[in-house]
């Protein structure tokens, strides 16, 4: 448990105020986890400078920190420094330069084979592992230790950004990173030294009381919340020098039908072939 | 990002050596978040004493800080603090007590609802979001949301524990919380203040190199830190008064066939009760 910030309300309700742009309930107590959290902010611009020694074991170490389904430990991470290698991943995954750029990129796994191989070798194949049930766990394990991983980084100064579109080609993914049948990159990693010349702030969320439901779901959300956010968001927009448009008609357009998903549709079959059956 | 401990060389590597019971790199530098990550214990023993106020709050506040795919914020979190209700939960989730005694239960939810309900709402109904991609980013989105929020609990001297067994019966588990169709609870969490007379030690992970891979994915695992791994946690489990096994046998016999998934074997089908094709 680390030290309490003394006379940290002003600080807290500040990195609060940030993350909302309202005034929050005065937290109960504030202290260097909870200010890093809540200063995160996705960096897509990095200096071209190494990473100091051991930060690749640390990171790891955290994230093999996270809870795991039944110890299971159902998830790999592929480290990938080659320029090279980095290149042609970030080609898969949309184009991003930024990719390219970062020291470190991470590609997080939901493992089924580390089970199924053992257990094979030991002469008790397993079946259990077909169903959709381990598939999800696989993914909310990775999920877990990549989130420790970058909150990780960031206390150490380091930036870094989740790169979902790592799943627009599962299979030419799989390939590059030799991975064996019954293993899928669930979303990317970029870390390292956020450019200060291309600082972002912090983004607004959603306002508490439209993601927290206290007892049972609340029902559809307050439509006055949301128009709300939108306002927030577009406030935000601006002073960061993007083009400002709602919130919700945003989401609507990434998801309003088959072609939105820009190949992702095909998630199901690239799963199937990955030799995921979801039973 | 926090201040860096002074001299915490020891501190560290004393951490680091919990996590793994074997000497580890020399970390790049040390500091209450990593203090905090790597000193993660599951807890499920909790004393009978409420939660500060506004712990809620902050602890959301910490999960909306994590990043979400898009920005779309595709989860919720039901808090329940009802006697009754969280006894119901507790029956549903494998009649696992120490529910029932944590002051707070967060079910974590993938929330397809929110945006379908709003884009509806403003007369264009989405259809992108029926496809098994957007099932994975709320099933995401929640698992980082959630593991912010509990390493924020950690940080404030609470303890807690995930509940996969809130997947055991699914449609029961909407049913209570008064899910819409397209929300999903993916897990529970119980958050509390940790009962010292139950204290456990840190849980041994399997060595690093078994779970990260450097370029490429390097195969199956090396069949001697497998071995290695089921020796340390054999001395962890007997240091816990626990029975010892092989943690590769716990593993094979937890996921052998569909009878040992005791339930979830039919993930899939509630799921699609649940309104989630997963096309």
């Amino acid at each position: 448990m680390p030290d309490t910030i003394p006379q940290a309300g002003e600080l807290a309700a500040a990195s609060l105020f940030r993350r909302h742009r309202a005034p929050a309930a005065p937290p109960p107590a504030w202290n260097a986890v909870l200010e890093t959290m809540l200063a995160h902010r996705s960096v897509r611009h990095f200096l071209p400078r190494a990473l100091p020694e051991s930060t690749l074991e640390t990171l790891v170490a955290a994230a093999q920190s996270a809870s795991s389904s039944s110890n299971l430990q159902l998830w790999s991470v592929v480290a990938v420094r080659e320029k090279a290698r980095k290149a042609r991943l970030a080609q898969l995954a949309g184009q991003q330069g930024f990719i390219d750029q970062a020291p470190l990129l991470l590609v997080w796994l939901a493992d089924l084979h580390r089970l199924e191989a053992f257990a094979a070798a030991a002469g008790q194949p397993v079946t259990g592992t077909q169903y959709t049930e381990e598939f999800i766990v696989g993914v909310v394990d990775a999920a877990l230790a990549a989130q420790n991983a970058l909150v990780a980084a960031e206390s150490l100064g380091l930036g870094g950004v989740y790169i979902g579109a790592m799943r627009n080609h599962p299979e030419q993914v799989a390939a590059e990173l030799g991975l064996p049948p019954r293993v899928f990159a669930v979303f990317g990693m970029a870390i390292g030294w956020p450019d200060p010349a291309a600082g972002s702030d912090v983004k607004p969320r959603l306002p508490v009381d439209v993601v927290l439901h206290r007892e049972q779901y609340q029902g559809a959300a307050d439509p006055a919340a949301l128009a709300a956010y939108n306002e927030t968001l577009r406030g935000f927009q601006q002073e960061q020098a993007m083009r400002p448009t709602d919130w919700t008609a945003q989401c609507i357009d990434r998801v309003k039908d088959e072609a939105a998903l820009r190949g992702r549709e095909r998630m199901r079959e690239s799963l199937a072939t990955l030799g995921f059956p979801l039973r």
